[in-house]
């Protein structure tokens, strides 16, 4: 660990907004996936100007720089791996303007989304691109992954919402990209490119967010499949069928059996169920595509179709995807939830496939894998549950993620759909990226010459995961 | 002029595909835009191996390298204004694949935009980015701007539907950026950083598109104002009234005025019309959005409210619209309808002001602007009727276009909306984003080292566009 000048981060950021002790240090040395790694002290800004001053201080004194939200990236994005200073922006999260006529908002990036979309709601409006970590994950964490969510099948993902963003570079000049209009053609859109970059570019200080219409109508359907391959084509139909459901979502057999063993659901025990859902201004529309769907499962033998507009029942119907999260949990004593090979995008026609391909591997390298997702995005989310105490597990963990992403690779399908890459994805995203790693290297030198900010992720990032960092996990010798 | 290897130039891309004849080198000299300057030599690539020996050979000598699709550039992007290769892409106009399951096609950069929805059609899918130039403009030329137009407001931008490119470098290597995935969030969006870079960092040589399905129900409707301000209250209302129109079309007075002098349409002379459309699978949902617009539109006192869902009828109500460029070209003898302060967008809330604004400054100097545009993405385009003969209507253009400009940045909006920079939006263009210049310099410098590709436009632009070229008209002495 450096020794840090502490007495100069309190200077600039004040009294109260560094913290080394150690108990602090051990809580942001992980965040939701299986790494871990202290950074030297954690500060959080207050204001803009305190975010210059940092960078300014740490581009000097050649400091790393992670920047983290609430922690609940899945691939070790805010592990600061190379120690550094971690910079809290949940201090900065005050909502800026609300402003309906324009439709656009401004917001700080600690600001959390819940409560953006809490503090929408009374203009009937929302903002969509919504994780399903949604209570906790702040708007900077969510540009900095381009998160999306269940709705991303019809309003996109975060970069798709993202307007304009003010940034401080290394070295402390704040700097303002994109704009407060709906459309650009004006130049380089650093805006966009500053999406997704996971922290490696600049410090988000600002955001300009458009916002969509809360819709009067919501109704949510479910079908049972005794084989994926069947849901597999609902999907890839539905999708070609000229409508755009709200959410798309497929959930596999392990899913399934997880959640009635730990919470005692009763679901049937099927291969895939697929939830699906339309909203809309007016009944009819919802109506027509609800049935539509309904049209495409029922023709690829999908079984118990249900659907409601009730929000009670929609309740009801989602409750297992729901507690998919928790039941992964407390699936076994033995066995944790792990965030491996957690998130890839594949074109539809190879999502259940994908699912099948998943469970094989799975299969032979003696781990559980459970395949679900956004998959009116293509996105398809896995676990893996393991002993995580042994360490044949991370080895066969290991295998398993490497046949599954060269799978991926192989369909023309993307290492990540909405987690980012960080740590854990790192080798996969080499592979895939290959003849562009260099180009974006050039581009992060551009922002970054001294390369503080994030420094080894992403295309900097070791191969190997499993020994990129400690484990958050106990593994014995 | 340097004096170009033309039996090299031959060798790589064939014997056919090079051209140096001056009567060639002349139309390929302008674009839509006021500029002229004529190019070296025309080289016409038919395969992307040949743009990568083109490109290593440019690379090597230092030899500028514009491409260029139709020509239909409004700000001289494909201007040689520093002489070098012009390179036509239109002979690489293949469509490559389309992918009906998997919602994406993709295609070669010389396709044009209305061959490509011919294609599509028979899918029941189309590639919603159309501009008004879609009968000429083609998908390369459309990625290099960010091109829109009218369905902008629901659809989106190029950039919207661009899922993945392939470029070539300086020095020929080919590099493949994207997915053909919905949704993606694996490192820097490359892809994403070349829609809107206007050939200047790298030569697309394929595009993966996503589609959307043809609505089956359209309707359009339109009302008449005598208050340009109510006109603009109506937009904003719209935009903030829970509905997302596919097209929203505001048309000053100037406009009017010019289709029932030069077309004898009769129009009623208000001082503006606004045009408004739906368009969906249902058509109680369409009924509700036309409802919704007629409401705002009567709220403000617009009168003559009519609609219709008949195609003939439609085309009658976008008649005007319609006819607005030919109506500015014939307007008089003396004037010609130049491209200057072309395109802007800025926040709905100033559209009625921008528009007023527009025209208490060509009054003032002594010139003729009208002011249209996609009112649903803030999009505000004029065109400056001058007569262009005269050195004084230039001086006083170039006043009445720093004048706007500057009024556009006072209100938050943004230099092009989508018809890019060039050379005649630099000035306006480098005082927006004057703190990013050097960032954009930078990541051109990733791309393109040598500084081969389209030099001297957008960052590195003339600040005074009259002198940068020569003029594409006769102006006497």
């Amino acid at each position: 660990m450096k020794n840090m000048d502490i007495p100069r981060l309190k200077q600039i950021v004040g009294e109260n907004n560094v913290k080394d002790d150690p108990a602090d240090l051990f809580i942001y040395g992980s965040d939701a996936s299986v790494h871990r790694a202290m950074p030297w002290v954690i500060v959080r800004p207050e204001k803009t100007s305190q975010v210059q001053g940092l960078m300014k201080f740490a581009d000097e004194e050649r400091i790393p720089v992670i920047t983290r939200g609430s922690g609940s990236g899945m691939c070790g994005q805010t592990v600061p791996s190379h120690g550094g200073i971690t910079l809290d922006m949940k201090g900065m999260n005050r909502i800026l303007e609300i402003n309906p006529p324009d439709v656009y908002c401004r917001v700080q990036p600690g600001v959390v989304d819940d409560d953006l979309n809490h503090a929408l709601k009374p203009h009937g409006v929302f903002y969509p691109p919504t994780p399903a970590s949604s209570r906790t994950a702040t708007i900077g964490g969510e540009i900095g992954n381009n998160a999306s969510g269940v709705r991303s099948v019809k309003y996109g993902a975060t970069r798709d919402s993202v307007l304009g963003l003010k940034i401080v570079l290394p070295g402390g000049k704040l700097m303002s990209f994109g704009t407060r209009t709906r459309v650009e053609a004006t130049g380089y859109q650093l805006h966009k490119l500053i999406v997704g970059s996971e922290g490696t570019l600049g410090v988000v200080v600002e955001a300009t967010l458009k916002f969509v219409p809360i819709p009067k109508f919501r109704c949510l359907g479910l079908a049972n499949f005794d084989r994926l391959e069947d849901a597999g084509h609902a999907v890839a139909d539905i999708m070609a069928g000229g409508i755009t459901p709200s959410m798309l979502e497929l959930v596999d057999n392990v899913a399934i059996k997880a959640v009635n063993k730990t919470m005692n659901l009763g679901l049937p025990d099927v291969d895939a169920v697929l939830l699906y859902e339309s909203d809309g201004m007016v009944k009819e529309a919802v109506d027509y595509e609800i049935n539509v769907m309904k049209q495409m499962c029922a023709k690829h033998n999908g079984t118990g179709l249900q659907s409601s507009y009730d929000a009670k029942e929609r309740a009801k119907i989602f409750m297992g995807r729901k507690k998919l999260f928790p039941a992964l949990s407390k699936f076994s004593e033995l066995h944790a939830s792990t965030s491996l090979a957690d998130d890839m995008a594949v074109p539809y026609s190879k999502m259940a496939e994908t699912a099948r391909k998943i469970h094989d591997v799975a299969k032979r390298h003696n781990i559980i894998m459970t395949a679900y997702g956004h998959c009116g995005s293509g996105c398809m989310h896995t676990k893996i549950l393991m002993e995580t105490s042994k360490q044949s597990q991370w080895n066969s963990a290991r295998k398993a993620v490497d046949e599954i992403y060269e799978y991926v690779r192989s369909i023309n399908g993307t290492t990540s759909a909405e987690h980012g890459i960080g740590i854990s994805k790192a080798s996969a995203f080499k592979a895939e990226k290959a003849d562009s790693l260099e180009l974006m290297r050039s581009i992060k030198r551009a922002f970054d010459p001294n390369n503080i900010l994030n420094p080894g992720k992403m295309m900097d990032a070791p191969d190997d995961w499993v020994t990129a960092t400690d484990l958050r996990y106990m593994v014995d010798a």
